[in-house]
């Protein structure tokens, strides 16, 4: 037991990485260890309530301004202080808390994320946009703030554990595991007809239809490759990307002597969350221990750019720089909700990125949010264009 | 460059591992960047000189007393000192070196590795007995110099690596990789026909045939067991063993919160070797680097301690404690010598090891260098007895 209780905030606390990351707190000593500052949520409002109470949470934040009533009555008579909207995210994420998990999805993230980093917290990093969209932006602010940037994706958290301290002149490469997706084997000729319901069945992880379809295109280990190199500074050239179906070894570095190291784990996701948490010590988890005579074999293959373009793609952003982040990230939503709509084929969505992030190669780097907000609205604009464009030709 | 050089012993520098710390030296920057004050070989006298000359090692020393003068004529008119015999490896051990690399084979290593360790110097340790038959003993003189104690075989090498600073308390378990050896799935009556010849053929690594059998019997793993207990202070329950034809990674630390990290590389000693020489910095060394699409996959099996009796033993010997280790390893070196002879079969050199350590079980462990050298005699001599017994009885 600490003596001191630590105070953490759960930005995005009712999703699956906010479940999970009340699930370890729950299993590091709950209420009696840490003081939770704040958690916010969305739309699922009982949950959110339901966390609250459990936790002790100080303040609870809805999102969605429309629900604050509801929230406010389920939590009618409790300590917890009830808010809404995305000025009460950011006074959510500014509550003074040594540890923030920042997992809100999407775009809206950023700002509360920022402001989290801005304050000097440790930021445990779930949130894509921050590192896709904000890059350098982003990690300026961590740096500025003082505190600590730790991933929890499973990919990172892995490279974040295989980096030795003060060895960085020593990374030659990380490499970074990717499932493959349910439809590593397929020809192209057979992924042209995949639907959404298709593509939903991703072999390790269920985490939703977003990533399951991010896995079939490989367009998640594409934005990872993005993250990878503003969270380790990385050229373009030191990311390699591995198919590994099994998802055992979660991410390598690779050294200029040779050795490699990795982290594995089985698939859960809380081990990533409990090392953030804890970092630079482990915690004690009840999570599923690798039995490596039960794996029995671990496969590798190189990823095939051809067949995945998204891989390529982010090649592309990678040594082109400027906002080319924001834009393939603005870009893949927009296209990733016209598949889901069934407006555009499955590989239709590359085709799209592609274009958009062809017109905005000249789009200058963000120096502030609103420079990303931009960036990203200009190629979702531009995406919905191209998708038109593309629905009209069919 | 470093400003001021490196002083540097090699104990055993004609052997395998004494050429390619050579070879890692040179790469580093040879005479430029280390000062080699002493090396020792035993009866390669060519090789020792010539590594003398181009070193420029200011004492080269040969164990064997006989060579003395065919030392000193190769090295005439050089700067590099002559000495031979058991004293003068001591001597070359006691010279000031900050790093020793302790490559002598077998139990005359002990004398001149524990002579360097309670001297201070940082020990790579090479040389097996130090810790299977010398164990707290060793450790101790170490922590007792204040030098570090790096080990330099490939699997102690990569769980060193996959150990984080002050996080002892969260190591769970250490898994031990294993190629299998060559009989890996053979079935114990096909094991019975072995002869010496059959078992040379080793899939990963040329080292000698001493190697390439205790690899086949998997008496190299089991004195590794008893050597990682001492090198990291592990209960006997924390030390796993898994098959892993490929020995691509070398070893393998589980941690409390279900990670697991590990070191991997192609089967070159050097990578361990160089980590040793510039720890806790990593080198930039020109050796192969893994190629995950090449490898294609890696293999897991357990140990199937029926077939493999010496895991067991090993097992037996962490449990007792004592001068078990000691045993086991005079025992078992007592029984390879008999096999290569032709004395006793494959398989019978399990059972000369289990009745030595049987029988010695009350044997106590060694509080000085001469209770060692007594468990050693008198496991030697119990083996040759129960060797004889065999071959009469067969």
């Amino acid at each position: 037991m600490a003596a001191e209780k630590r105070r953490i905030s759960i930005l995005g606390s009712t999703g699956s990485i906010g479940v999970n990351t009340l699930d370890v707190i729950n299993q590091l000593g709950g209420r009696d260890a840490f003081d939770v500052q704040a958690i916010t949520g969305s739309s699922n409002i009982s949950l959110l309530a339901e966390q609250a109470l459990t936790s002790g949470a100080r303040l609870a934040v809805t999102a969605d301004e429309s629900r604050y009533g509801e929230l406010k009555e389920a939590l009618a008579g409790s300590t917890t202080e009830v808010a809404a909207g995305r000025e009460a995210l950011i006074e959510a994420a500014s509550r003074e808390a040594d540890w923030v998990m920042a997992a809100i999805v999407g775009i809206a993230g950023l700002a509360p994320t920022l402001a989290a980093a801005r304050r000097g917290a440790d930021i445990a990093l779930a949130n894509k946009e921050c590192l896709v969209s904000a890059g350098e932006l982003f990690v300026n602010a961590v740096a500025e703030g003082g505190g600590r940037l730790i991933p929890v994706d499973s990919e990172h958290s892995a490279i974040f554990q295989s980096l030795e301290d003060d060895q960085h002149h020593a990374v030659e490469r990380i490499v970074l595991t990717a499932s493959g997706g349910p439809f590593r084997t397929w020809t192209r000729d057979k992924m042209k007809g995949v639907t959404a319901d298709i593509a939903r069945a991703h072999p390790n992880w269920s985490m939703g239809l977003k990533i399951s379809i991010g896995s079939a295109s490989m367009f998640n280990k594409a934005l990872e490759m993005i993250e990878a190199k503003h969270l380790f500074n990385l050229r373009p050239e030191q990311i390699e990307v591995i198919v590994h179906p099994q998802s055992i070894i979660h991410s390598m570095v690779g050294y200029t002597d040779g050795s490699v190291l990795a982290q594995l784990g089985c698939p859960d996701m809380r081990t990533a969350i409990g090392y953030a948490l804890t970092y630079p010590n482990r915690p004690k988890l009840d999570v599923e221990r690798l039995d490596f005579a039960k794996l029995a074999r671990l496969d590798f293959e190189a990823p095939d750019e051809v067949r995945f373009p998204a891989l390529r793609l982010a090649r592309a952003a990678l040594q082109r720089g400027g906002a080319q982040g924001a834009v393939m990230n603005g870009a893949e939503e927009t296209a990733f909700q016209a598949f889901c709509e069934g407006r555009i084929g499955f590989l239709a969505m590359a085709d799209v990125v592609e274009r958009v992030m062809d017109d905005m190669v000249m789009f200058p780097a963000a120096t502030d949010m609103e420079g990303v907000f931009a960036a990203d609205a200009e190629a979702r604009r531009l995406a919905a264009e191209v998708i038109t464009k593309t629905e009209m030709a069919a």
